[in-house]
């Protein structure tokens, strides 16, 4: 269950095609190859890559990429740390926001699934701080006791965000690594530092939800700061095999260390996946969200 | 005369001091030095640096950088194509905006002193296209007819902007060299090809102006378009004289092999700066605009 796939279901997602109404929902999925034309793909191999809501996918061989044999973790671990969301935490925390030690750091979406990952990868990179944001005093908690935060925000208090950051931000900001966007957003761009470094993975805060404004001081901090915000999207390295080995041999190595936590809500059953879903919007899960389908599991608990 | 001087004349201009009420304007400026405690520094020499609208200013001698002697061109020239003018179109054309052989580039304040060089540099990069965005029909003509561009879009038609933009750029847009900012800048991320950069140079648009707002979709584009906005000063490389000399000698290499064209604008006289100043944002002007102060010229001539 990623947020982006909100956007797919708009009249214009700006990337992919819209879902038509009563269309297949588009996703990431694991899955077990059941019949092969290409020689290198074997039946009974166990696969992930992007594909719908759905019970048989069909699709060409390089859209799908193979677990390890035989598999190091539980099946979901491979859509979340050991996945495309380990790969988004690392990508953007490293490649994009080229995150340097002694940095200044903050994450929003702290507790989320990237989030909790993305502060974890800050400090096992050398930051000197590293900062949260999240919405509730609970999530703030885990975000601080379960994700090695030095401290959470809480964003629901957006009256006192500024002062909060400013008080958090001592010393400026070097990289802000967005989960969010809107105004959390341009709060958070008044206290760059120089060449600070902003690596924009989504904007939750604006899906669905074309009103939303950064005001035009944001970007000005840009010019004055010599800062960066730059995009990216985990599919940029996907078929960068080398890199992204690299990248979850290195996560795998934090994991078995016992260096990184990552949490999995897994829920079960096709028929709940749209109440499942929207739990990503009104934040009632924790940790990965994750649905599994399996005939011999029951249907649908929520 | 530069724009973001304005930015100083706010409470709080992010960059420098806020210039208080009958404070001393300052910005940069070309002057003789008339008497120095530096070994280094020759009573004499032409000088350029950041200094205050003054007859006379005292600084340290690293607040300023020797032309050279003899002068090669007229003083003005050393405050346009010859100096920051030139290192910042230069800086933000190669250096940010990364510049490859075959992108399609647009810039704004195309027939602006920045603009109209840097569109010229696109060119002189081995851009595919270069597109301008100017005010009025005058200041679109000279874009295409001195500057080279291949288009220019008046930006006083904002209703159909948007689709002059689409219209202009079939195959996206790779390059922006931002002057302007505001809703311009906005419309134009619309159209960003996958790993599209955008330098920052100013946003002249939301000068003394702070209710402008760029819309949330614009910031959305970076993200899936994996693209990247870096805003910059061209401070950042005045202090790098072997970088700053390698641009200065390309330009001056471009403007005597006859590819470059610039434009000066030259007022006389200290009484008349205001009136002078207020033609950047009017624009009352015609390529950079520049005042000269010498007693044996008139005082004030507009």
């Amino acid at each position: 269950m990623d947020p982006t796939i909100r956007n797919f279901m708009d009249e214009d997602p700006g990337y992919g095609l819209p879902i038509p109404l009563g269309g297949v929902v588009r996703g990431m999925i694991i899955g077990e190859v059941m019949s092969s034309k290409a020689e290198q793909v074997v039946p009974g191999t166990m696969v992930w890559g992007f594909g719908s809501w759905s019970d048989y996918v069909v699709g060409p061989a390089r859209q799908f990429f193979a677990l390890p044999t035989p598999l190091a973790y539980d099946l979901p671990v491979y859509a979340h740390a050991m996945g495309t969301i380990g790969l988004t935490a690392y990508y953007g925390m490293f490649d994009i926001a080229a995150l340097r030690a002694g940095d200044q750091v903050l994450v929003s979406g702290a507790a989320g699934a990237v989030g909790s990952l993305a502060g974890q990868f800050a400090r096992l990179g050398g930051a000197g701080k590293v900062v949260g944001i999240a919405g509730g005093a609970e999530k703030c908690l885990r975000a601080v006791r379960d994700y090695g935060y030095d401290l959470c925000i809480d964003y629901k208090q957006l009256d006192s965000l500024s002062s909060s950051l400013k008080a958090a931000f001592p010393n400026g900001i070097d990289v802000i690594f967005e989960n969010v966007g809107g105004a959390q957003l341009s709060l958070a761009l008044q206290y760059l530092n120089k060449h600070a470094r902003v690596a924009l993975c989504g904007m939750i805060d604006g899906y669905g939800n074309h009103d939303r404004q950064p005001s035009k001081d944001a970007l000005w901090n840009l010019v004055i700061k010599s800062a960066r915000l730059e995009g990216f999207l985990v599919s940029n390295i996907l078929n960068h095999k080398h890199r992204t080995d690299a990248m979850l041999a290195q996560i795998h190595q934090w994991i078995t260390s016992g260096s990184l936590r990552y949490d999995l809500d897994v829920r079960f059953g096709f028929a709940c996946i749209p109440r499942t879903f929207d739990c990503l919007f009104s934040g009632q899960h924790r940790g990965r969200l994750v649905v599994q389908l399996d005939d011999a599991l029951p249907s649908c608990q929520l």
